[in-house]
């Protein structure tokens, strides 16, 4: 069987006149948007727009909420109450099926944002609270989480789908964690080098990690690229001609999981 | 046959930590609650409280959402595009639905608040926003508004069902319109009075308008009472048992419309 | 020498037509007031009364500055930079400096609020963002923090005048901080006993803590009095006049540190 | 005696992650900045960049308050009360006196922001409100205006120093008014064609309007540059340069007013 991926990228994060991101431009070469869902971008009126993009590009759309945090883009962490995880999750995911229901589609997927994600990838309790509400909404919606983390093995426990995202321009620790970002070799640059690193996890599910030992990171769903470099779409156009010169299908992730 | 009418009242009016209103006890004595949506009121677990509570006095929901505008309470005009106007609802409506849903409910009804009622009960366009809005998620969703307003005829236009609405407590201008709360005799006092009034219009659709005036303000759905006054629960339940008593029968609008 | 203290309360903790709180009557009981600076409570009117009300009644004013959150009452811990706490000090600090030179006051101390109060008197790091804002702003401003906290050490090591507080209706634990809020026996009800422990603690600094042993907690400048609790008027003004009828003088801190 | 203008514009509009505006490129060519306060830009850490800057190039600054409205990047209409208005100044020009206090700067002027100043030149209770919170916080804060507008008449009724000010990439109809952003003609393109009508304006109070008459429109003192178009930074540089080659003085407007 061919293998398929999908590759995700976060967009919809203007907020009002603050414009941000080239959505139109990185559509074509990705196959799931991850929308923000007004509260750490995206009001009203950029979802609306940018799921109109997505559905023009025929894009899978997921929601990406956030923690409440306009001022700091949701990058900072917050001490919330699972009650309110949850229904902060209820809240934002509902309100893009909205705009979803609006334009005869549906939601495919979940992605946290930033430090909703970064904390729930490690908080079991957190997880419980994102995997309840989704459990409320549709458990047909998939979770984008790391292989391995709490976030993914409470979906999975729970019986929701997970698909696993390798973070294509991120360095890899031997454990299968990312290099922090306050590290020199955080990022990778070179295309060519992504590039190679992508068509390798997807085929055969391993990473050369920074300290060049392989690792095994097992089977992976979705390719995160990132939409805010300025290099973001030539990337992301790297990227999936790249899996595709592989003879790899490249694909939204609920066709293939 | 018996006639019917639906007594709604705005509820889920807290925001986080900051309380207001007497929900658990006002909820038996209405048959509607239009629930804040988080713009002017209404955080995502003050909705999810409210809803339950709603669902446990088997009062059905609908949405109640505002301008953007958490400092004004939604009470100050705004100018919006047509397309924010849209966007807003379509935001605000889908995110109760989501809880709705959580609880298998559905949203019965809308009905805007504060300034953006007030402006759409007068303004077209805005009214048009509004009706497209309800119209891209759910053909079913009843909208609250004023006999021979733009809101209501705007709906009734494009096919949508309207429950007209009757203030209780309010004093009416010989030509149907509500006596301007800048006016000592705006509001109506005595709940024996009150009471008077909502049978009077129930059963045959006038109200004696400010100046002695019988005004016949056609048939009415539903009995709006304020739930923010110092006697709202006493008045409501005091409606109620005074409408009951008049051999009306006080019903969600949606069952008899 | 006669003994004097100070007692302070936060107040202005309305937000537009959110009122908490019972400014007006609380305020002939106490000395100095935390004012809300519009990022967890707060907005420009709701100063402008508050800081009114403080003047009316010889009140000294304070900052009560927060994390921005609106929705979650500045209670949720959030990690911010250095540079983000000094700046949102300063926004905040200022602000209310303006509202108090409009009506010929000066802004007497700072009083952090909430998450951000409990997490800068354990981080060195916070609390020298939050001594950095002062300085650069007036170095006049009295700081408001527990004695041996970070925040009190972190002031007093930069010149900055400290008032240690103490918590009228908080239980203790042997080592001088406070019993958990989770814990049954976090808070004090009895007011004959509060009022018991503010006397012992004003005139010998010692508070007998939850195990029965008398803690040593040092010199203590300034009684903190809740204002969102039922009693809390009731208890201000018993715990002021039992301060006076103990031959301690209850005055602005300003006026004798 | 050599003629002398201001030269000034918004700057300071990024919201946390949101960046908009070439702040650091403007910032040579002019001689006043107008700063967001908060209301719909300029969250305080970039409140405290964007004042360095301008310290840094010897540029004067001011507060650029606005509706609350982040969303609508102040944009929008509010109805507010007068006592609202005068508050929402207080609050955000004392939270920018605090960010130049602390590097020894202090607040030159205030121009309100987009529909609040749009608003105020038209509305004499709003210009009221306005001058109101000036005259409580400092006198010596010169407003900007249009000439013969609301808000200039009323501030120089009170006292208050008024810079007229005149827009460089505007086009002005035969009353002295600007020409509606509706309207295909209402922006001027053509840099030569901008900087001779702001020499023309700086010799002689004149300009053509957009049917050719020569309109008197009195004196000017600061010209109102863009800073969020395309090609902002070129056109203030040629326009400080169009000024300074036709002989006058390009200077801070609190020098020469």
């Amino acid at each position: 069987m061919k293998r398929k991926i999908d590759v995700n990228c976060d967009l919809g994060e203007s907020y009002g006149e603050f414009k941000v991101g080239k959505d139109e431009k990185i559509m074509p070469h990705i196959t799931s948007a991850n929308i923000a869902c007004g509260f750490h971008a995206g009001d009203p009126t950029t979802i609306a727009h940018t799921i109109n993009i997505a559905k023009k590009h025929g894009v899978a759309v997921g929601a990406h909420p956030s923690y409440p945090d306009i001022m700091g883009f949701g990058r900072r962490e917050m001490q919330l109450t699972s009650e309110e995880a949850k229904n902060y999750m209820i809240y934002q995911v509902s309100a893009l099926q909205g705009f979803a229901k609006a334009i005869n589609l549906s939601v495919q997927h979940v992605k946290p944002h930033g430090a909703f994600y970064n904390m729930a990838i490690k908080d079991e309790k957190l997880s419980e609270a994102i995997v309840e509400a989704i459990k409320a909404l549709d458990t047909d919606l998939i979770i984008f989480a790391p292989p391995n983390s709490a976030l993914a093995e409470t979906a999975a426990r729970n019986g929701l789908r997970v698909a696993y995202e390798f973070f294509a321009d991120r360095a890899y620790n031997p454990d299968g964690s990312l290099v922090s970002r306050k590290q020199a070799n955080a990022i990778i640059q070179e295309p060519k080098k992504v590039v190679e690193r992508v068509v390798k996890v997807a085929k055969d599910g391993t990473v050369v990690a920074a300290n060049g030992e392989v690792v095994d990171i097992g089977e992976v769903h979705t390719i995160c690229v990132h939409g805010d470099t300025p290099t973001a779409v030539e990337l992301a156009e790297t990227i999936k001609r790249g899996l595709e010169g592989a003879g790899i299908e490249v694909k939204p992730v609920s066709s293939f999981i």
